[in-house]
């Protein structure tokens, strides 16, 4: 027979809140099958007495009911059940409540003893700052493109814009590891061109080379462009996975900033009722997972954020979570320079600009229009 | 200037087939923006003639009206797009349309020349019923719960459950690397046990490990199942990524069965609108990744898929897709052993039947309840 009490547990949790469609006593099914589905999956009456049914499996902190049709409830799991994992974390947090109906996760609060297991954010928004020596102003992106264009070619648009004085440089994701743009001559040649670039601004103006796929081969890519030169990395977690941002960006030996990538996670916040907010999976979570800056597409661009969801995103970015450094918003997306001080005043200072298409839309000068990007910026929030 | 024809691209190109919400003008629209969402992202206008506008911009074979409120629209990309990595293929088909409302991604169609860089399912239905030597009946899963057990109640219960016939036994997918079970022992006791009864019963049963993060450590851990002796191995690619799961899959180190779980994949198959269908989500996607089995909530359970999503899930697992392999669907979720005509019907003979929580509540004794659902399966299925 079992002993009831032998796991040794420290007695701290974290809290997830879940917005659960419902009425009071709906939401309050809803959420102890949460308890269940997220720890034992086990039918609740044959759980062993003692500490799996009293501590492993989660508990209902506070039920509120906040609309008409649902209401917002804080779980806490034993911290030991994540195994101080951030993939195990991510699992306990919405694993099988994912495929479940009425089921959103709004926020997480993690209590130090789980926070250490995470290094968070090498640079955040300081150390950003420091790296491209721009004091308060917002930071200037953009993004080489299009795909199909060879490495000489990108390489040339990267140096025309690190010269109008760009700070931040990214591939577009869609970059890859093709035959007609490889990941090593793009990075290198990218690389050598900004580095040029910056010589002649007295700038420090960042490459920020996409890691491709496959998995087992980005910490090479990473030290690879690294050593070429590259000033971060751009990283896509809903493709590549949400740890190997984590493995990247925790790597001293590469040690280079990280931008997050929305690409392959919009189903996550397709729906109110369902999923994982902008919050949360826009804010927290690439924060958790190292990430220095988190792309995601403005409100009133081509995608289907609202101005609400890009606040709370914003939000998730720099809200206190222990020794996790606050990051950047990079709002993106069919971005005009028209758009910056509607930007400004809804991001504040603290905030990445990244426009990648509407730069070449104003003229042919890609030097030109970067400085007139940088003017325009300068003057708005110098 | 750019030559106009320098990428030497093959002429092969791969398919994918989306649902757009709208009328057929509509869904036209939607669909000449994913052609430039997906590879280019760059203004249409200022495209240089040539290879990438031809060959790179996504193109539309099709578009079809099927319902009152959607089309269906073919668009097909030149295979070098992907850089024939599992990643980037995923990228091209639904990175930045994700994030956009009203397309769902319904089918894949690869040509050879892009299905040749991957592997696929190392087994396939054929190879793991040679593995645990069932020649046409339906094969039999559990789970090894409730999180919170020792290392030795697990292995207890799996003795038990192999000596009543279960071919399959999995952790549950929350099994980690935690204090009160650490993968290394629970690994051990269990495949040992499972090696016990087989010598007993004179059965091929497997054990098949979860394997939690970090990712960087997925190979270690596959190879240190393997060498205790593990049948075959679990793994999360919606958490741990998809691309893990290929690695996993591929490495002919471990040479492992891999079971596919779909913890924090519920968002993606949310809504008929967006997305990604069951049908490539879970049977196409995991088998390109080298999956042999893919376990999804059936429907009827405690879980929100319907029982036309999971007979197109099942059809997606052995559609056929060049050298790789059909695979066995396991449908899960609160299946008791009541449904097993029901499912039989469903699913027909190349199932995985998977009773988790359900085998415990026949009675207290796992080997009588794991003979009887045996028995009851050879009855109906035999």
């Amino acid at each position: 027979m079992l002993p009831t009490t032998y796991l040794a547990l420290s007695g701290e949790r974290f809290r997830v809140t879940y917005r659960l469609t419902g009425d009071e006593a709906q939401a309050g099914d809803k959420a102890r099958d949460i308890c269940i589905e997220q720890t034992v999956e086990f039918p609740e009456g044959l759980l062993p007495d003692g500490d799996i049914r009293e501590h492993i499996v989660g508990r209902i902190e506070s039920l509120q009911r906040v609309s008409a049709k649902s209401c917002e409830v804080v779980i806490s799991y034993a911290v030991e059940t994540t195994g101080f994992d951030f993939v195990q974390l991510l699992n306990v947090m919405f694993g099988n409540s994912s495929i479940k109906p009425g089921i959103r996760v709004e926020r997480l609060d993690l209590p130090d003893s789980l926070l250490r297991a995470f290094k968070g954010p090498r640079f955040g928004q300081a150390g950003l700052r420091a790296l491209v020596g721009v004091g308060e102003r917002p930071l200037l992106c953009t993004a080489l493109k299009p795909m199909g264009l060879p490495p000489s070619e990108l390489a040339k648009m990267a140096y025309q814009v690190a010269l109008g004085g760009i700070d931040l440089i990214k591939d577009d994701h869609g970059m890859a590891d093709q035959s007609f743009a490889s990941f090593a001559e793009r990075v290198s040649r990218c690389a050598e061109a900004v580095a040029r670039a910056n010589q002649e601004t007295g700038h420090n103006c960042l490459y920020l080379p996409n890691v491709p796929g496959p998995v087992d081969r980005v910490v090479e890519r990473g030290l690879f462009a690294k050593e070429a030169g590259a000033g971060g990395l751009l990283v896509s977690p809903g493709l590549l996975g949400f740890d190997a941002m984590r493995l990247l960006a925790a790597d001293d030996a590469i040690g280079l900033p990280i931008m997050a990538h929305p690409a392959f996670q919009g189903s996550f916040v397709t729906s109110p009722d369902m999923g994982v907010s902008h919050y949360v999976l826009f804010g927290q979570i690439p924060r958790l997972a190292g990430a220095d800056v988190t792309i995601f597409p403005n409100f009133g661009g081509r995608f289907s954020f609202s101005k609400e969801d890009c606040t709370l995103l914003a939000q998730g970015c720099v809200t206190p979570m222990g020794h996790i450094r606050p990051i950047f918003p990079a709002p993106a997306g069919g971005m005009t320079l028209e758009r910056v001080p509607e930007m400004l005043e809804v991001y504040g200072r603290d905030v990445i600009f990244l426009i990648g298409g509407g730069l070449h839309q104003r003229g042919p000068d890609l030097t030109e229009n970067s400085r007139y990007f940088r003017q325009l910026v300068e003057t708005l929030a110098g």
